[in-house]
């Protein structure tokens, strides 16, 4: 994949998400530079839903921009650089605040898989609680310590909720974090939902496990029908 | 009904059925050929809401394709075949995701008929637990064995319900299929809201008995209203 | 009024219901006629968002067309008639399926004002069950006695609800039925939620009173939003 | 900010507040003249969504429109002269009937912030009950004595909701009340939802204090994306 590809991919995955309602004018997914895996692509500081091509800038893993001259950056990119720094198997990362997640951020009912397609959900997402780090009051994770203490809660999940805030879901690719992003808030419409009619059954140890040996099959499928949507055109 | 009429209803059902949130990216549904009663029509793997009458191919009840050479085709087709087999009334068969069924695919509470026009539930939802024919954790109905079981815990009913996964509607003709997939889903919204106001009051098995009896009175004008909707234009 | 500017009022009067989601395929909205008061109009049996000034009809009230040779009715049109023999007062009637409706027509639970534009909910909606008047299982209202039944529930009240089935809404003019049926779907909504938060205080008998005896302030404005959106231009 | 520039943005905050759901037919914001601090500027009494620069006019704190001869106004301005007489600091007022601020109205549980952009909410939004003052049954604020206890039970808060009928945002600018009407709404949505799975955490004490002290991050983003969308074309 080459960068231009890269940054069209981010571009589209900024709409997609922008589209399906789990970004609204905040949130921010990036892409590890798969040639040179102390770099990652993100966007500007700016609404999702308007980024282009050209808003999307290289930073190192201590999240300053490679280009001098920069300077209209997201504050939580700090987010992204510690990440990529604790799972090198994670190609890709978007922080968001998807409605239906808020709920679980500020509950002891754990968000824990409904169907198959959220298996990566395992036994359920952990909470991150800011407090942890720091009581100064403000819920956006901006330093590193921060996003460091992030990084350890996600551990090795592909989600992690942030306690007041929102989430972080994580992939191996920008495609796999955008599907872990987008089933994650369609999974808890459904057990929020289900949570009414009474207790709930989740997938079993062994479903999980499943779904953590095989990959999904045609999950590229959904990408391009959420492209086609988010996009107009053909895709 | 000709070949190019059963195609093109094929193509509407598609249509209507992503436009109203049934299917998304994923979900089919097939007719049986009403002149060769071992052959039905199904649609290449693909999005629904693309679907075009030259995407819609003919397969045997093996769920083998008719003509040689084709092979992007739905790993879970082999519901279509069974489902077939076992039940001579039905000629269309639709599986689905649809996000109200979800709820009660993990609850031990029955999907009940609250309106005359989900009669067709009858006492309640069958939910059929794929771990009955294997433990191997996916949750895709893929195999014979479970695409048959499926069919069995289905029976006589015109809903089953798959843990962990979504649904799968018959119906005595693609518009009633349709029909069935769509009811079912906002029959589940309407159930899960009642819940929140105390206990329910479902159709009595009177009324149930009567809508076996009878067919629905002008069922063909939301079938139109639904196409209008989905492909524009005068239907 | 004349006919045409009451048929006009009828046509708008759909295409809003329609775009408010109060109908869906079915449902029906009628007037009474000023002029001769043992008449109302209403469309041939069609889905709401097609009706046009060409498809209202006048009826007597036993329900019969007034013009030889039209044939393609709604089956539940003995609702008016009923309604309007029983009720001087009134001039529209609306039955509908409207969808927050449905989780109250199947509970103890009554369906109460929450605000004050609900107020003509009045101490609680009655609801009616078909079996007070015969048990054969069809839920839909097609014969005399059963309307007959139906307009004794309602009584003095603007809305009944019918068990497992739906709602009919009547008002003293057009615009009063319609606002009537849209406003019981929003109040209904709201007390489902309010459910979740714990019990729900609705308004005062003092309040309630001053509704009846005092007409909403600029409820016109109301009529002409929602009309602009469903049918686009100026209103 | 001269008077256009003011009035363009209350252009642009009654359209986006009608996009977005908080206004339906009804609802007003209004702002105060930063020049004179006597007056107010509010549009006409209209649909929110048809507001252009021409309806948006003068009136003193005793809500007496400057320009004799205007007489289409709302019933309910009395609320923007009454809070911006006990609130010097209030530059901002929007009376709404967001729909999940509804049930919050009606019940005991306090509407409390989920995450960080509602902190504004603090310990909880205090409830008005028009009863305080007079019983005569009406639910609107139309009189001094109504609006001034109102502007009372507002105190030093940012939003108030008002028993059995909507509530008052207010902000130091139009786009902060925006922003507190808007987040409000989707605070309630999520905490009704938080509520179905069981005991809520709400932000602490200390994070509702650094929300006081510390400016948001990038508010206006969102007053950019939302105007995007409201209005169409580049903002």
């Amino acid at each position: 994949m080459t960068h231009s590809e890269l940054i069209e991919e981010l571009v589209a995955a900024n709409r997609i998400l922008a589209d399906r309602g789990v970004f609204d004018a905040y949130g921010h997914i990036s892409a590890r530079d798969p040639g040179n895996r102390d770099r990652y692509w993100l966007a500007r500081s700016m609404a999702p839903a308007q980024v282009s091509a050209d808003d999307i800038i290289a930073f190192d893993l201590d999240n300053k921009p490679v280009r001098a001259g920069e300077n209209r950056l997201f504050y939580e990119r700090v987010i992204h650089g510690e990440i990529y720094k604790a799972r090198p198997d994670v190609m890709a990362v978007c922080h968001n605040h998807s409605p239906s997640l808020i709920p679980f951020c500020n509950s002891d009912t754990r968000l824990r898989p409904m169907v198959g397609s959220a298996a990566f959900l395992g036994e359920g997402a952990p909470v991150f609680d800011i407090r942890s780090v720091d009581d100064d009051g403000d819920m956006n994770v901006c330093s590193v310590p921060q996003a460091s203490a992030l990084a350890q809660t996600l551990g090795a999940h592909w989600l992690v909720l942030l306690r007041g805030h929102g989430a972080v879901a994580v992939g191996q690719s920008v495609r796999q974090c955008e599907r872990h992003a987008i089933i994650a808030e369609t999974n808890a419409r459904a057990q929020i939902e289900a949570t009414i009619l009474g207790p709930v059954r989740f997938l079993t140890a062994s479903e999980i496990a499943y779904a953590r040996r095989m990959p999904p099959k045609d999950a590229d499928r959904a990408w391009q029908h959420w492209k086609r949507k988010a996009m107009g055109g053909a895709a």
